[in-house]
């Protein structure tokens, strides 16, 4: 990890990602538990309450992560959902502490996940924060996504292996980082889906 | 529904909701339809594809729906989780046909919904768009919450009567959108948690 060393800590920019997992079935404490364990969180900030898991640490590191344990968490039952919300550029809760004229934070580099086998679908929503304009930066980051299918109301949807869906939600996020300080994405991702649309039709 | 004539429809304006229901139950399928089948939608636009559901409408009855489906959802099982995107001000998918000088859209009412008996906890996040100083109107909403009990990373805790907590999340929602055109606000809410956060200690 040396040459991450200019990269300042999450806690200095606010890099982080709150997320919940909801396994589908009636024993899903133990899968919950069971996909965290398995995960390997070496270098992250993992903090879990009864509403959501805080992971603090850098980009690659935190989508990685996320990454393993909705994929652990689909092999120990059937429908899974995780509901993603990824920050960087606003240390603190209710306030910054970073000024409105601060630079955007420098990011990790983004390699793609290697691939999980577990096919996903996502409805994703990006939202760069204290810019005019922020509508430009949504179409540039949802045009050069790779596994867009479509466009819902206010999310696009994504489809793919579940490594290519984080991979194009975490480069979203960044890019649009890249000139934006405060950016924060939410993404429902959804595996394992008995396909309710059908059963809605 | 007469007085509300003067009201901009939701396709106008763009108000509206994606939700999703999380029931931790192997039965999830008949939980969720059972709840959307028992919730009253008239007058509301519901999509529900397999990923989120999409709820078209004014403030009032768009809260009032979710409020009865989460409360139906929890009277057939023990855990679910809901997690909400309410957004208003910005109309259409990718691209907004709205103007950024256009005025914020007017609200529609919010009084208080009434008591469920349904025990909430909450995460809740605001996102005043296209404008500078965004910081200052979150922490104006979150000061004034009712049912605010702390804060964490990204995020404010709500914690009380279900209905209390999306009256909370509903009235920094449109009040927020007083002075900001485009307002998204998140929520995870959660009811009949077993507190995974005491499994995990």
């Amino acid at each position: 990890m040396a040459q991450e060393s200019s990269i300042p800590s999450p806690h200095e920019w606010g890099v982080g990602c709150r997320f919940s997992l909801y396994p589908m079935c009636d024993d899903f404490t133990g899968v919950i538990l069971g996909a965290l364990r398995e995960a390997d969180g070496t270098g992250l900030e993992v903090e879990t309450d009864d509403v959501s898991t805080y992971v603090g640490g850098d980009e690659r590191a935190i989508l990685r992560y996320v990454c393993d344990v909705v994929a652990a968490a689909s092999r120990r039952t059937g429908h899974v959902v995780a509901h993603l919300l990824l920050s960087r550029g606003c240390p603190g809760e209710v306030t910054c502490e970073l000024g409105d004229d601060d630079a955007p934070p420098p990011a990790s580099a983004l390699p793609a996940l290697p691939p999980t086998g577990v096919r996903a679908a996502a409805h994703w929503s990006l939202y760069p924060l204290g810019v005019t304009g922020h509508m430009d930066t949504i179409a540039a980051a949802v045009t050069s996504a790779d596994t867009l299918t479509g466009s819902v109301h206010y999310a696009s949807r994504l489809d793919g292996d579940l490594a290519e869906v984080l991979t194009t939600i975490g480069a979203g996020w960044v890019e649009a980082g890249a000139h934006v300080r405060h950016v924060v994405t939410h993404a429902t991702v959804s595996v394992g889906s008995p396909t309710v649309r059908e059963v809605l039709a």
